[in-house]
Order: C-alpha cells, then structure tokens, then sequence
C-alpha cells in the first residue's frame, strides 16, 4: 500500500498545532454551506455516523451540527485534499446551515468592498 | 450602515491569531478545488486583480495561484461567511488547481477509513 500522504491511500490527516482541520461543507447544488474544523474525534464521528460533526473552537468540545436545531447535515461522500488537512464533505442539509437560519453562511457577496445580501 | 460583523454591510474580516482567514474555491461545476489561507493583502489583491491570491504558510510570502504554472483562478465572485472568517471564492480555472495536477485537491474520497481516488 502506497501510504504517501499525497498519493495514498492510506487516511492520515495532518493536524495543525491544535490539533485540527478545516472542513467545508457544500449541498448538492454545489453551495458552499459552511466551513469548521474538526479534531480526530470529530472527523471519526462524521465517518462513523454519517452527520457532520466538528470540534467547536468557541465552546472547546465536539459539536454535532444540528444537535439542538435538528438541522443536520446528512454525509453524501466525504473527500480529503492532497495534503490531508482538509475535508470536503458534500451533504443533504436537514435545514439551514447557518445559525442565524440562512441556507448557507455565505449569504453576503463581497462588491466594491462592501458586503451586499444575495 | 449596519456594521454589525454578521448581518451588515462592512467588510470586516475576522483573522485568526496568524492574520489569516481560510479560503474556499469553487469551480462553476461545483467542485471544491482547494483551501488556502488568505492575510488582508492576498485579499485585497484577490479582490483587486479577480486573480486568488492567498499567503503561503510555507514560504512565509503572498502567493498567486498559477503565478509560476500559469494555472491561475479567474475569480467570479467573492463571498464572505457570517462570523467573517471564510471566504468562498467562485473561480474559472485557467489549468488544473492542485500541484498534483490534478483538477481539484481533493481527488480522493474517504471509504470505509481508506482513500479510493475517483
């Protein structure tokens, strides 16, 4: 088995010093929902249950994206980058992503330098 | 003008302890290509020139993708995410986005805890 980090096929995520990495979720139609960072536990949790789970930052513990909402989002595929500290899961949301209800968290476009809804 | 960071007008982006926010881009298909870091410089020249430029954590220097291949990222529009820590990019690739030479970085799927390419 070929267990270069770049071409391999062996599943070894390159943690930053705190011990994570970056994870962008998008819907099928391809809409950016969100991004957050998941440690080992995280990212072993996502795998194993099919819902997207991260390490919260803010709150310093794991964090099931919908657990109190129910807006979870459903794992279609997930993917890792060629140097293994990123992860792109593509899922079903069960609701909106964001927390202040919005479909995706990148609600704003960014024109002329100022931030514009759309 | 709403200044407020998650629901206003103002481009205020919350950099990390390093000075940088994360980056998405996105292909028109929908495809993630890459994740890259961005200071306040690479986002200004990214918004300047429409070409994504991100700090290099690496070389420590500002770098536009496809500076030395060619293979640069013709951006489309430029989004910002609620907390103002991520930007996702909609680019046109001019070239493959991964150093690989793969199309996208993220040319393996994560199953059953190993990578399969497809």
């Amino acid at each position: 088995m070929d267990n270069d980090r770049e071409t391999g096929s062996l599943l070894d995520p390159k943690y930053d010093a705190s011990g994570l990495i970056t994870a962008v979720c998008t819907a099928p139609d391809g809409t950016v929902l969100m991004l957050a960072h998941m440690n080992a536990e995280a990212l072993q949790a996502t795998l194993d249950t099919g819902e997207a789970t991260f390490w919260s930052r803010s709150r310093g513990r794991l964090w099931k994206k919908g657990e109190t909402s129910g807006h979870v989002l459903k794992v279609i595929e997930a993917r890792i980058d060629c140097d293994q500290d990123a992860v792109w899961l593509k899922v079903e949301p069960r609701g909106p992503a964001c927390h202040t209800g919005a479909p995706s968290c990148f609600y704003r476009i960014i024109e002329d330098g100022k931030l514009v809804r759309g």
